[in-house]
């Protein structure tokens, strides 16, 4: 019955995220934006918050723009990192990267434009003033320069030097970090109760989150992950693998899941659906 | 005494851009978004928001917020445009481009960094909830992929295509008119009057503007200009100037300003701050 409810939800998204995406003047930008968004992610964040919000008993379907605006940042933020000038990468979402299928031009406005678009989809969606106000503010400031961006450049930053562990937990608490609590946090602001909770939660999944994706980055293949496997290697980048080993990243990654599974416990929500998300992070295979 | 109150309205906007780029987390991407903000350009768009209130009467220091936020969307677009993959420029504001001070990964987070921050800034301003996502609204419209960035990727297509003076028309009104009528209509939401007017002043002024950008590329040197002189012919880009000709394009831009001028007239706030503010278009010569 639950697993219905996040296929129908992912559903929900991909429908709504097709509709935003018609709406800008056509041209070579908007074709990049759609063949980025609707490449197929997993949609975890903007489930993240829907889920949420349905565990506390809230109408979801309320909040689909925001959802939507959430996945709009993340894929902006995918299509900048994968730029020449950046990370290099040829194969995202199983495809080619924005800026092989259309130009690095077209890549460079096409992540602009998600980034605007998302601002705009918040601003002229149908919830009220002050709740689009408080959580346009909590998502630009986790996407921002305080938050995903100085993650990104920390990164960067580290393919050059040698990170320790804390540096590296430093690095990813705001690359992947942010955007992932972001949504949790976002459900707190809506239900009006346990923000801070569902923040704690979010970063421990986030951090748990990026550990696997280190993991995957050594064990999987390109077909499976859908981008190159083994770039953090070619990339010279710190990893958890690369610091802790497989065996002890595989640990520390199951700590975090159980820590995650005791932050659940604690709160007021049906446990049952955010378990279910839970599970969707811990099984994934991309 | 105009020219007192303009000055000091671009005094008070530096030293508050100061203010909001010092509150990002530090590192590279902060100061690359210092150097390209600070560099001093014209702040021609924030003082066409906040002359156009004061026109009105209205305490123009309160949107000082939302005037910083437009400046700094403006500079975002000036460092993308700016890059490798675009326009492939070295020198703007007089002052080596941000990818060639700092590094094109750098220059594309700042850009990112700027736009992201532009909506913090206005969503933690301190005026009303209904007017942060009016004027927001506005704002990311004019400067989303239906406005500002759709006319990037119609000037960067007719790089390698023939424009018509209709086509020329068009990119400008996107690329250049829509972040210089978007403050000017902004100011009209806050006043709540003459909102129409003011975008179509907007409008007019703007791509008066970009004819004299035109005509400034190919009569002026890179000294003066803070960017490189000749660049429009270097890049085969389709101008006023290759269109129609010196003379008829400054026949054109006056015919322009006129019309401006006859805007102001038929509007009901005070004239004489609006005429200097024409006047400051008028006479510039970078």
């Amino acid at each position: 019955m639950k697993v219905i409810l996040m296929k129908q939800m992912i559903e929900e998204i991909n429908s709504h995220l097709e509709i935003l995406l018609n709406k800008p003047k056509d041209g070579a930008v908007k074709e990049a934006m759609k063949y980025s968004v609707m490449a197929g992610g997993k949609r975890l964040r903007p489930v993240l918050l829907l889920s949420a919000l349905k565990a506390y008993g809230y109408p979801y379907q309320e909040y689909l723009d925001v959802a939507c605006a959430i996945e709009m940042i993340h894929t902006y933020s995918l299509i900048h990192d994968d730029l020449p000038a950046m990370d290099n990468d040829d194969l995202r979402r199983g495809r080619p990267t924005c800026h092989k299928q259309f130009d690095e031009a077209t890549a460079i406005l096409a992540g602009d434009g998600l980034l605007n678009e998302a601002m705009n989809v918040i601003m002229q969606s149908s919830i009220e003033d002050h709740l689009k106000v408080q959580l346009a503010s909590l998502l630009f400031k986790s996407s921002g320069a305080s938050g995903m961006i100085y993650g990104q450049q920390q990164d960067m930053y580290y393919e050059n030097h040698q990170a320790s562990l804390k540096e590296l937990e430093d690095i990813h608490h705001y690359k992947t970090g942010c955007l992932i609590a972001a949504p949790l946090e976002m459900a707190g602001i809506v239900v009006g109760k346990e923000q801070e909770a569902l923040r704690t939660l979010g970063f421990h999944l986030g951090l748990a989150f990026q550990i696997q994706d280190d993991i995957l980055d050594v064990t999987s293949d390109s077909a499976t992950l859908g981008k190159t496997a083994g770039s953090d290697i070619e990339n010279g980048k710190s990893t958890y693998v690369s610091l802790l080993g497989l065996e002890k990243s595989r640990e520390y990654a199951n700590e975090l899941f159980k820590q995650c599974l005791e932050d659940i416990y604690g709160m007021t929500c049906n446990h049952g659906i955010m378990i279910d998300l839970l599970e969707k992070v811990i099984k994934r295979v991309n």
